[in-house]
């Protein structure tokens, strides 16, 4: 007979789970049958002693199929998702997603809210004024198969055994386990259900994989899982040594997605979104790396991108304009450049506590119910490896709610490390995994 | 600040707890403002990572100090207790208590009830028509400094942070931790708060500690954390691959505790006694081994133990002529022999199979509601390495309520084994920790 009392003993002896076992764990506990203190022991033993490679497929699936497991058949084309690990100032999603999208592979994206020091697409996206991130589902499908992209936020009811475990994965320090990390994003994308899956698995001192063998390992586990549930997947090991681009907080970083668009941008943030385009496209239709890779390039330089991403905005009700005009944006009613007080080259910068001084100036969230200062947040005017002198401005501090934004000053100055070396800029993408 | 979350962290990757963190689990824990979700991870944390002896120390004391600390300053002379991690048929408190109480040493013992396969103490004891179980402080010092002893119900509010942490481990497979098993055991021996206490720590294919290794570990970790706590401390570890003595079941045991100090019995009961009764006297007085060990023979062979035992029975109420007279117990109407298939010699008896059959003629509880039988239980004709026929009679069933005990005699005789080779018999005690 099933009982979660063999289960948790069974992990705990390093004894592997039947497809039934792990069904039968993954109900129970969102039914309530199995109790909170069982799930959390359970959840304990898998941080210290792991999971096998099948027991994390079932697992997945059970998640997967705890709720809504959605359909693209009304979609025409081949459809693809991107998961990013999480990251400040990433904006990759407002690049990408049109960018995939004029080279003829559907992007419905679904997103979610920021929370603490990382900011959500969904937000980020909010920031345009009227723009409407809770489509009806025949809007939605309207929108991908007229544009090519839609991004909205998360909704119905998708893996509720996922958004469970992880509240409870959250308060029991159970959260850094690779199998469970990697069953919790799978079982999402395996929800959401596209045809491609690309994985964006940020790596170092800012993200949560510290190593490269731990990323690897991470993104080795989620494209087996994939692949496993036939889906083409694929991930990107991506350097996270400093935030992405120049600009971190919301309208800032809209901003920012629509100069990298019309091609006016380099960086890590431009060649981020060339390499994940590029291997989504790919990987969708494929294709080899170096034609899509030129449909990549050409999508940006005729403008096509940014004209997917302007339809976009107007099919999910914003005002387009602002591609063109970004005082439509709210604007920031303070501000306060940053200067610094040595001189080098920049050697990292940590994006927690980037991320952090964001959310003080207003650009995020403390709590759930906490209201969002769009117009917040930090202007970069340099890079990693860029050289600096005494008294040149480093980055500008933008709020409408914080009076006096020198206030997070010190913490900014802080999180950049300055040296007399130049150092080696890695390229940000350390290696594929397919 | 002190959190739960960070004490769980912490456990989860090996770091050492201070006696701060320690204090705050047990104390928010008993007072619910730690969850029983947070608690079960850290439990489960320290069942795959351990705990350094330090943590196991202080948890120990916190546990302790969670409730009452009992004191004998009233009571004349040394005071000893013992602790046995349980077994089937394991009456030695019945003998070892009035033995070491002819010895001079004064034995305050509280025992518990039993509960699934194994016997309980005081179920044993209220056997005897009219014993009380529950004397009054004033009665039980009373009896203790004219009697030496006295044993009755753990009563108070001793150690509630164990009792509440251990049913927490019942259900998340958290037992079987030897930091855990021996702060339980340690906490509730350090607030009876004898002078010196004396361990059992049974050892074999039916006890909680399977092997040698495991057994010297938990002893060698509940004698330090006595010592620590300055009090006179010292192990056995005794072998427990057969029940212990011939009767298992309450009256049944009551009547071998009472022929084994009458000098009738031979055998591990016997010897196991002799070894705990020695142990306690030399270590509470801290006198040589030898010398003790004649004392404690004779206060069997001289009929002073059975008289302290016989007035010990009086001082608690009940009736002391059932020394003399079994018939007094309640007599069990139905009875069974249960006779050898095979020819050969005893090699195993497996306790924890005679365990659940004594429990399924009506010796014990299934749940705590259930009530006993007293005169239900199980009598052997023989032990370990003695030699048997086809048809021989290897054990009798007894039943009051059970009207046809023959329906455990499957589940008997799968519990021995009988090979043709002879046995070697190891001694009960394996080895002595100090």
């Amino acid at each position: 007979m099933l009982s979660m009392y063999n289960i948790i003993d069974k992990t705990k002896h390093t004894e592997r789970l039947s497809i039934q076992e792990v069904s039968y764990l993954v109900k129970g506990y969102v039914d309530g049958t199995i109790p909170d203190y069982q799930m959390s022991a359970w959840l304990m033993a898998v941080c210290l002693n792991g999971l096998s490679k099948e027991e994390t497929f079932y697992l997945t699936d059970c998640m997967k199929r705890s709720g809504e497991v959605l359909s693209w058949e009304s979609v025409e084309g081949i459809t693809a998702d991107k998961h990013s690990t999480g990251g400040v100032g990433d904006k990759t999603t407002l690049i990408v997603a049109p960018i995939v999208a004029s080279c003829g592979v559907k992007m419905p994206k679904m997103s979610g809210r920021g929370l603490g020091h990382t900011g959500g697409t969904i937000d980020k996206l909010e920031s345009i004024p009227n723009f409407n991130v809770e489509l009806s589902h025949t809007d939605f499908i309207k929108t991908i198969n007229e544009v090519g992209c839609a991004i909205v936020s998360q909704s119905g009811n998708l893996t509720p055994a996922d958004k469970k475990i992880y509240a409870l994965r959250d308060v029991t320090a159970t959260v850094d386990s690779i199998p469970l990390i990697s069953s919790s994003i799978m079982s999402k994308k395996l929800a959401l259900n596209s045809d491609c899956i690309v994985l964006d698995v940020k790596c170092g001192s800012g993200a949560f994989m510290k190593d490269i063998a731990d990323a690897t390992t991470l993104a080795n586990l989620m494209v087996d899982i994939g692949k496993f549930y036939n889906k083409r997947c694929t991930a990107l090991i991506t350097d996270m040594n400093a935030p992405l681009g120049y600009n971190v907080g919301n309208s800032l970083e809209v901003i920012e997605a629509i100069e990298t668009l019309k091609g006016n941008t380099r960086g890590n943030l431009l060649d981020l979104c060339v390499e994940l385009s590029t291997e989504i496209v790919s990987t969708a239709l494929n294709t080899d790396y170096v034609t899509v890779k030129d449909k990549v390039l050409d999508a940006i330089s005729s403008g096509k991108a940014l004209e997917t991403f302007s339809k976009m905005i107007e099919y999910q009700g914003g005002n387009a304009k602002i591609v063109d005009d970004y005082s439509i944006f709210d604007v920031p009613r303070y501000s306060y450049e940053v200067k610094s007080k040595v001189s080098g080259y920049i050697q990292s910068i940590d994006s927690q506590e980037v991320g952090i001084a964001s959310l003080n100036l207003g650009a995020g969230r403390h709590t759930k119910s906490d209201s969002i200062d769009y117009s917040a947040g930090i202007v970069f005017n340099h890079q990693l490896g860029d050289s600096i002198s005494i008294g040149d401005t480093i980055a500008t501090l933008y709020s409408s709610k914080v009076t006096d934004p020198s206030q997070v000053e010190d913490s900014l100055l802080k999180a950049i490390t300055i040296n007399a070396q130049k150092p080696i800029i890695k390229d940000i993408v350390i290696s594929c995994i397919n």
